[in-house]
């Protein structure tokens, strides 16, 4: 474990003044330094945290939640970002608003955004729309302060769009470094992205794309594997080979889950829908025609049952490097035999991968108020060594 | 921009004795001073957060909320209020109570308010219902206070009811004193506040209410527009009628906007419904007749559809004071060809009063903070000196 | 009214080590030391509170609420509880999560908990169902603190199950030691825990369960009345008779409300549904038969209706001793007259001890609270002193 002073000095060698008073939407978007600014500051805030020193940097402050799908673990890691920096959560619940009758993206953006520091949105749903909507809200708010409307410009986090799942992927790949020993020994790494079989539909595709987008950057060698006809967005595989070309790793794909899993490292076996299925659901959204989508969910599950043998099983864990790949999930995972029939993965895998999954998961609020930390203070690395000489308990003693 | 001295030295100059361990349920029962006394405390805190100093007086405490209908902007307005003073708000959700089954107002009063230090509650869809309500709630928590089961009495703040919603019209005429430069500069302005056309059904007559309820003390000429048989409460026309007596302002009817918006200095076209609709409807609602109430539905939709041309347009606003009237609106407005078809303004001239309508809803949550901070604390102007003292920071440095 | 220095002398007098970073699941599980140091702590927090010192123990942290059945009171209890100490509530709103598709107890409690310091649930419908799925997330929570995932282990606190609901009889307990001066005064005081009618239908029996299994381990006499075939758990029943037999004091049951209010001391009469038929409808709801669940319904509510003279009657009362014994309830009662037309009390009883009725209720956040400072505090006595110490104003001056 290193301690905050290996943190703020680490900070301190990277290059991230551009991140200042800006939001975070896509990883692709950001430098090397400044995702490593994200980890660096999680574990900071972290390291803080466990020896019980508080992390308020806030007195006062809204930090406003908008779920546009359901969700768990990223409404409460939200939370805990919030709470854990001082800002009080107001959510933003459009069926108890007035939003309804036609109100603009720009109005309520900053109708909601008096005394708010930061607005996380979830938005995931119809390809296209999601993170269209949350730069709408980034330039409104923008716009409101620059008027003179907004005393202070709320960040925007990304929690969940039709491209990208940041929040997530930034948690999944901390845990990897620190299973790994270090970011260092990632490189030449193989990690096999593959679409498996669930027994439910529609589920958004912004968990490979963000793993694609992300993971390519570390020099791993990163395959995603999925059946034909479930490719997802042709931009981000684009961003992926891109990557890794920089990184000196690489990206294929393939359509055969034995062949990502041979010899990999890492596994991130989870389903997702079809990138056209989801075009043509976001089509027939837009048209109000429900006949039409649900006729496309019966065709979306029919087409997945074909595919019920893309499936997480002891077999090919096996075949992974030493037959002990990290095996990761962004859970809630179907769990053959547990919370459905047939699913994404063998009940025996799971369970043995229970804890490193729900230590996946505890990076997520630590990445989130990183996101904030680092768009909120212009020295970050100071902050932190201020917050230690302050020296105020978490819990009183 | 006065200083927070500015502030303090003009509370010392005022009466306000009467607000201390009191609630806010109607601008006409307040005197002049008292209403000066919101302003500048709303001032003075905005000033102290503006300059990163905290303005927290409640290290713990619940700000209670009770929406009986939806609310966007006055919901996230109250919980902006209440963290700004440390308060953490709890919403009585009704449909998530055991209230449905006949427990008394005086009960449910006492059960919320163990730790409360304010209750804010909006129920304004009933004639006759929603401020006897709220007055029903503070008589309920005095007596508790009185006899020992509260150790203190939250104060009640009216977030909107059927007879005035005092935390937007005191917000609004905030924003009309910073636009003309002080309240010794309102003398002689004519404010038109107009009913305009909306294709909605039944908006509260407690803004239209509530502005000529308090404009009128300002001594400036007030004119009340709208079709035949779309009075207001006959009760406030009398207290406007009495209050620009007094003022040295005036007050009077018309059914013509044109009569209204000429050489106006201000304009505030809004929808609403008959007040004899709205008493009609009450009746309808205590007797269950869901048959009936979707009858008057219809033919009051039908109603408004006569009067179509009472817009906000172009043309109307070239005829105010120099074609640059400052135009007012609750929001959200309903906007031709945005919002809907046709509606209660156009969108040029919505458009180009985005930016002063936005600074107009800033003023919420201060004018509802100061509500809060006056009636918690005896000596206001010795609080904020010793605030400014304190010197604790909003945001850590 | 005693003072700090009384609390912690008390305090240090009993043997509460076993509290430390534990649970609070039923009351017949903890010692006598261990009540009465959730009494001490109370009164103690209640003290400091009274005095204007802030008894925030923590200065971050979640409280995680999660409520399978309406609430008004808990749940405002449970959210100025977790208030008053510093912790932020995040309700687990379960139609707006993921958990419907099939996740574990044990996931979703990792999940919530990554900066929880407690989880307060509510579940109290089903026999065999409530307390064991807390139990469940207790002994998650425990693991993922156990093997790293979480930092820290947050306490359970029982809001109410199908066994027993501690916060309440705790605070029942409590007004009654404030009500007649002291615990040594209670030895040899009679109390009658009767059923009394209701027009609604399957109330939890965990609140006469409660009471029976609590107010025999205080040299009552504890007399349980109702109807045949409205019998509560045998175990609890159990349970009472040796918590009597150790305590100097008895307990017996009776099918006379009369007899159980003869020259009775203190009475709380109140509805309930048969355990039997609680049974029944736990498996038809196991079998998801709707039907049959509709038809429980009707028969249960038509086996009420035959003892609509079990009714906290002025006749009754008066037979009590001196006829002024002290009525309890956990409220909502049902007021004949009032919340209906015949139900468990007369309208004029009610508001004659509506005053302390309201009392009995205000204690409610504070022995919540009491439970979470004795489970997180190694030391509550010396971290009282401190608090005293520290002097922070729970509202600025």
């Amino acid at each position: 474990m290193n301690t905050l002073k290996d943190y703020i000095g680490k900070l301190n060698t990277l290059k991230l003044s551009n991140m200042y008073d800006n939001d975070f939407f896509l990883t692709w978007e950001k430098t090397d330094d400044e995702l490593q600014a994200v980890w660096t500051v999680a574990d900071a805030l972290r390291c803080l945290r466990e020896n019980n020193i508080s992390t308020k940097v806030f007195d006062s402050g809204l930090g406003i939640s908008l779920f546009r799908d359901n969700s768990t673990r990223t409404r409460f890691s939200f939370s805990s970002a919030c709470n854990l920096l001082g800002l009080e959560v107001q959510d933003l619940d459009e069926g108890k608003s007035q939003i309804a009758h036609g109100e603009t993206v720009r109005e309520t953006a900053n109708m909601i955004s008096f005394m708010a520091d930061v607005i996380g949105i979830r938005d995931d749903m119809y390809i296209g729309k999601g993170n269209t909507y949350m730069r709408n809200v980034s330039k409104a708010v923008r716009e409101g302060n620059r008027d003179g409307v907004l005393e202070q410009r709320p960040t925007l986090v990304n929690l969940q769009c039709d491209i990208d799942h940041p929040t997530q992927c930034m948690a999944d790949l901390l845990h990897v470094i620190h299973e790994f020993g270090g970011i260092k020994n990632l490189k030449g790494k193989k990690l096999a992205m593959s679409w498996a079989y669930s027994p439910s539909y529609g589920k958004p595709l912004s968990v490979p794309q963000g793993v694609i987008g992300l993971m390519t950057r570390m020099g791993m060698d990163v395959v995603l594997a999925h059946p034909e006809g479930y490719e997802v967005m042709p931009e981000v595989e684009e961003i992926a080979k891109n990557n890794a070309a920089k990184s000196g790793g690489s990206f294929r794909k393939t359509n055969n889950m034995a062949d990502a899993f041979k010899d990999a490292d890492i596994v991130y076996p989870k389903s997702w829908a079809p990138f056209a299925a989801m075009e043509k659901r976001t089509a027939l959204y837009g048209d109000g025609d429900m006949d039409g989508i649900k006729k496309l969910e019966k065709e979306l599950l029919a087409q997945n049952a074909d595919h019920k043998d893309w499936a997480c099983t002891e077999e090919l864990m096996k075949t992974t490097k030493n037959g002990s790949a990290l095996y990761l999930h962004c859970l809630p995972a179907d769990i053959s035999g547990v919370s459905c029939k047939e699913g994404e993965v063998d009940a025996s895998v799971f369970d043995r991968y229970r804890v490193p999954l729900y230590k996946q998961a505890s990076f997520k609020p630590y990445v989130i108020a990183a996101m904030i930390f680092l768009s909120k203070f212009n020295d970050p690395a100071a902050l932190l060594k201020k917050l230690e000489d302050r020296g105020t308990r978490r819990i009183f003693e």
